[in-house]
């Protein structure tokens, strides 16, 4: 076994999970996965694949019929820099899921000895990824500021240089709710650009955010990218249309790398199920019946979690524009590991600690909000009140 | 984009089957997938996981239910070494698609600049995936010998050395048909445990066997191994279950790197889906009603198509005891590449070329007699015989 794999951390959000198994008086808020079923019509139609006998290998870059959507979904939001043809089918890849998306991207441009840098805290598996591959890993922290995280934009660009390889950045962002800005893509593309540095962009959370916007999502590089720029941004079917277990994704690519990514499609999992992927093409057909219902549940999630936190005394939570947690320190806890396993043990609550995230994100604890019912997430709050007025607070 | 990944041969297998693309006249017999539609009820178990709501993350290596069958089912065939503890679920790990159990093995023992040897002509994705990871790639290869190949196991054993760290074998083979026997095996596993190499075996198609054994199926490393021993053997439900499109597979593995692989898991894929897995446990637990069924209507095809192969004057070929392929030279038409792009355009048969498997099987052609209908088997000699008697031999 090597080394690298054996440094890899296992999930700490799990570690705290596995102390909750088999109790079901915890009101679990610890992963990344909304807890509603996904919709009834967009299980139908993998049912009537399924039952009209779809059960052979699919082509490697997926159904042209769903690469052809995704597309057209895509080019309606983002129109890449002023005079860029419309994204096309050309530059999209479908994924067995959002992680498979980010690891057949770092798999094409990474060689063992190169320099990767990613933005942290971020989701443990977008630095694992480089390290599976042999990679040098820098990451540039975001900064802590009244309850929120902002990116100090000199320090990243600082550290990007010639010998930078890749770029990660995830924004919307998990755990933080942190949003790159236009301005602060437009200077990171420019970089990267003059470093010669591929940009790997974790957009999965584009359509859930809060904020005005002319197209109902946050800021993405490809709305200011040309089509052949270093960019490679990774998406999934499962938060916008709440298909988490399903395991669908795409990559969308310069169309010079799109046949690499084929074949390396072919050598990590052949192709998505054809009858996966039909869901996916009803789910795309029939957006509008399920991402904007999603995102305005989403938010009256965060408005209901976020004001009820902020009255808890002394602790600071920013209400994030973007993807569906909220983030925050305990007063007087600063082991998030710590804490939330005693959470799930005296409080029946479950959070996901910090140190998942970054180190520097330590004394934190992230709450996903994606909940069906908005009581669950306002009876979580009140186990936190009242576990903080009970518990001593040597942790 | 790396140059290992530029490097990576597209599937030679495609480049023919796209010049046959959208000729609804053409016998194709080029992918190793059976023409027949996954059993009913093996689907119907997917249909009820979906309409009953299961569409939310599962565990990394797979629900407990599965890994346990899977274990049940592999410890009824393969008893280990003797006094071997009966293989358990705590050495299973439920991957998507045999091709992803072969690339997180490959990505768990594999550091750049790494030796791996791999036994050849094969399917070409093992070969890939060391090479993704930056391995040094030797291959041994079999010798053809009156229409069959054969393992010198001597040349194996001296192409391992302690600087191996992987060696890659896959029996029964694809496309070969050659099977290790179990001295071949024991001597080889010896071997490897004096230079202390991991073997990765490749045993896919060990229920499509069609020699007399006592388990039904082909002589496993599982059967003389101890759990200990650096062993990964990769397995899928596509073959012996009618599932090519499904990606669905597994491991099992020492017991002691589950865990690594778990988290090689999350980074890869996260998991397989939960209505996919509840599908597979139906196979295994209904194998009875559907795997001899498989074997002996692939040993009437191997006796349909084999016969008729050696009619043609001049074209020798062996009948293979395990797998769904038979490998063969056309007299006079050394380029199976060119051979088999001529026989798409010009005969309406769709044959995959040696090329696709290994340098030295550059003259072979490999069909693939998992076909529902043994007429198209008959069929599609008849155009070789029509083809080879009007053609000129300048291929």
């Amino acid at each position: 076994m090597r080394q690298a794999i054996q440094n890899l951390e296992e999930s700490k959000i799990r570690e705290v999970a596995n102390a909750g198994m088999g109790r079901s008086d915890v009101l679990a808020f610890w992963f990344g996965e909304s807890d509603e079923v996904t919709p009834d019509f967009i299980r139908q139609a993998a049912i009537e694949s399924l039952q009209s006998g779809e059960t052979f290998y699919s082509h490697n870059l997926g159904l042209p019929a769903l690469r052809d959507a995704v597309a057209q979904a895509m080019a309606a939001k983002h129109a890449g820099a002023p005079g860029s043809a419309p994204l096309g089918a050309e530059r999209i890849a479908i994924t067995s899921g959002g992680v498979n998306a980010l690891m057949l991207a770092v798999q094409a441009v990474v060689d063992a000895g190169d320099e990767v840098v990613a933005v942290t805290p971020v989701w443990p598996n977008l630095t694992a990824q480089p390290l599976i591959l042999g990679a040098h890993l820098r990451t540039v922290a975001l900064r802590p500021q009244a309850g929120a995280w902002t990116l100090d934009l000199d320090a990243l660009l600082a550290a990007i240089t010639p010998r930078t390889k890749l770029l990660i950045v995830n924004a919307p962002n998990n755990p933080t709710g942190w949003t790159l800005s236009r301005e602060e893509q437009s200077a990171i593309l420019s970089h990267c650009r003059r470093t010669g540095t591929w940009i790997l962009a974790d957009e999965v959370y584009e359509n859930l955010y809060f904020a005005p916007s002319s197209n109902a999502c946050a800021p993405s590089f490809l709305d200011i990218a040309e089509p052949a720029d270093k960019l490679m941004v990774a998406h999934s079917f499962s938060k916008s249309y709440l298909m988490t277990g399903w395991r669908l994704g795409w990559l969308v690519l310069p169309p010079s790398a799109t046949a690499d990514i084929g074949k390396l499609i072919e050598f990590n999992t052949s192709c998505a199920s054809v009858f996966t992927q039909r869901a996916g093409l009803v789910a795309l057909q029939r957006r509008d019946e399920v991402t904007p219902r999603v995102v305005r549940h989403l938010q009256a999630c965060r408005d209901t979690l976020v004001p009820a936190l902020q009255s808890i005394p002394g602790l600071q939570v920013a209400s994030p524009q973007g993807g569906m947690y909220a983030f925050f320190e305990l007063p007087g806890h600063s082991d998030s590991l710590a804490t939330a396993k005693r959470l799930v043990a005296e409080a029946g609550l479950g959070l996901a600690p910090g140190l998942a995230f970054a180190p520097e994100a330590a004394s934190w604890l992230r709450w996903c909000f994606a909940s069906k019912d908005l009581g669950r997430l306002t009876q979580g709050v009140e186990r936190l009140r009242e576990w903080l007025r009970h518990s001593s607070t040597k942790g």
